[in-house]
């Protein structure tokens, strides 16, 4: 809890007020930092690249990381609850893939501490992937001779197909999902027509409303910190009984149901907002399904304001200015299993 | 029936022994046919790969025709039964979407007469993709800014959203599927080192033992007919009790379920053998698991014939030697739909 009561503080130390100078504005790197212990190679990404895509690491051979966390689109995918095998609804919506890499924790609860840790989860999660365990997946990985081969590329050729290097090259891809060039990104840079007039003035009053006193930093996502060490934030912060009757968001317990801490009652990773426009519904439950909504509901429950109507159009009109330039990228080919094929269930 | 009772007979005609001449054997075109009402141009088949691989042309907004059909992988989903939408299973084994531009009808039971055709079933099949009617997935699409746009840089632009521009634009992508240059292709042209030994005895076993009277053809899937003709067989065309016991393959009336006409009964379009390394299990109703035991299985069921070990392991070698070049493709960008997202169910 220290470390969290730390982190809570200096997230009221970094105050709308200081964050709303030009200079804290800051745009996204076109580079995620990595793990000294998972430097990124092109060979790695490839592999990790190709093993996101592969719906054989599920148990029923359907459910791929990409089929919640689409790359074509926002990074996920624009349901409340996302499907896992046997049409399975998880209780939290997907968060994006793209600019994950600047989360210091990962999921809504913080759970893991890196990305390596997260890859691991969804496979083997029952509702999600539905996988017995990681020696099932890798028993599958080995079989098909392309994957001996890649892994071999990127680790080295003994015996390196395992949970630890799968999930390090999904890893690696993810550091390479980044959206620089947004509107706003080129707005902070000097180009001052990027962003229209609407945009800017919501760009102003999101600053002065106090959304950037979690949503700051390169990624609207608060401060940059080292990985594991997780910027969290009470949700809703203030009792709403008209607004908690419509979205229910005190239903889930957030951070405590991982950590069993009740000091830890609701709170949540605070999300990155940028290509907030293409990743509706939104919020942990998903029951918010339009931007606008979200803006009005965030302002009301964490900072206890009424915005009027132009203001929300025009912080969502900043927000759409949050939408990057995404790589272009092309397919993996999925290695091929020769005239076989599992048993999927 | 006289249709097919014509077919028939020019596949008794052609038998295996006039394709057995080394002339018979024929590479893969690098091009597809096109049918004069769709010409193909890159602004189609860009809209049609966006199309294809769009999961919000699903009621759930998880299934994409790619879900089924992973261009990917082997253009199919190693399934016995596809998983549409609510975990609903389909009832016949997803046929590949490679090379599919030469068949000459579509489907197992050849119900549609062209690509356009085929693309309009599955998203309205409440088993596969679930909408309710194309005018519900052409008012989402209408939604979605970047569609209109896309719609009217393929089709000009009054009004061209609509489900027969969706399908050409699917169909023109599914033009461009094609996989050339396999090892067998090579060896055609020329290469006499491009297929192995084994594969070059399975390949001369291949034709004497009678396999191309129907998988004849550039693509291994009869001889080359207008689109709409059809050239299906019947399956099995001898009776085992055993083999029927253990697989179940008369549970399936074939196209008969769609014309109704008793003659059909058991006829299947003869599928494509491109990349069927890559596309266990197999047959109608994906009940065989390996492709050794499909060679087997075929031999003794279409041919009388009792192969050895030694021979199907020839034969299945040769097969592998048709997995060709897949074709680099750059991942396309689903257009957003930004600040909303639709109900999906």
């Amino acid at each position: 809890m220290s470390k969290l009561g730390s982190i809570v503080s200096v997230m009221a130390l970094v105050s709308a007020s200081s964050l709303a100078l030009a200079g804290e504005w800051q745009a996204l790197p076109s580079k995620a930092p990595e793990p000294a212990s998972n430097p990124s190679t092109p060979a790695k990404v490839e592999l990790g690249k190709i093993l996101y895509h592969d719906p054989r690491l599920s148990s029923t051979g359907t459910v791929a990381c990409a089929s919640c966390h689409n790359v074509m689109a926002g990074g996920e995918d624009n349901r409340a609850g996302s499907v896992g095998v046997h049409a399975q609804v998880g209780g939290r919506s997907a968060p994006t893939v793209w600019n994950s890499a600047f989360n210091s924790v990962q999921f809504w609860d913080g759970r893991a501490a890196s990305l390596e840790a997260q890859a691991k989860g969804p496979v083997t999660n029952p509702i999600e992937m539905g996988m017995k365990s990681w020696d099932d997946v890798v028993a599958r990985l080995k079989q098909i001779p392309g994957y001996p081969q890649a892994f071999a590329a990127a680790f080295g050729s003994s015996d390196s197909v395992t949970a630890d290097n799968a999930a390090k090259a999904i890893a690696a891809y993810e550091r390479t999902l980044i959206t620089p060039n947004s509107p706003y990104d080129k707005f902070v840079n000097g180009d001052k027509s990027a962003l229209n007039d609407q945009q800017q003035r919501g760009m102003k009053l999101f600053a002065e409303t106090g959304c950037n006193s979690c949503h700051s930093g390169p990624a609207f996502n608060g401060p940059t910190l080292p990985e594991g060490t997780g910027f969290y934030q009470k949700f809703p912060m203030h009792d709403n009984g008209v607004l908690e009757a419509q979205y229910n968001f005190t239903a889930d317990k957030g951070r405590a149901q991982e950590t069993k801490n009740d000091a830890d009652a609701h709170l949540f990773k605070v999300p990155t907002l940028r290509n907030i426009a293409l990743t509706a519904p939104y919020f942990h439950n998903g029951k918010v399904k339009t931007l606008n909504d979200a803006v009005r509901v965030m302002a009301k429950l964490q900072l206890d304001k009424d915005l009027t109507e132009a203001q929300i159009e025009d912080i969502a009109a900043f927000l759409n200015g949050l939408t990057g330039e995404f790589p272009k990228q092309e397919m993996p080919r999925l290695p091929g299993y020769p005239g076989k094929t599992f048993d999927f269930n």
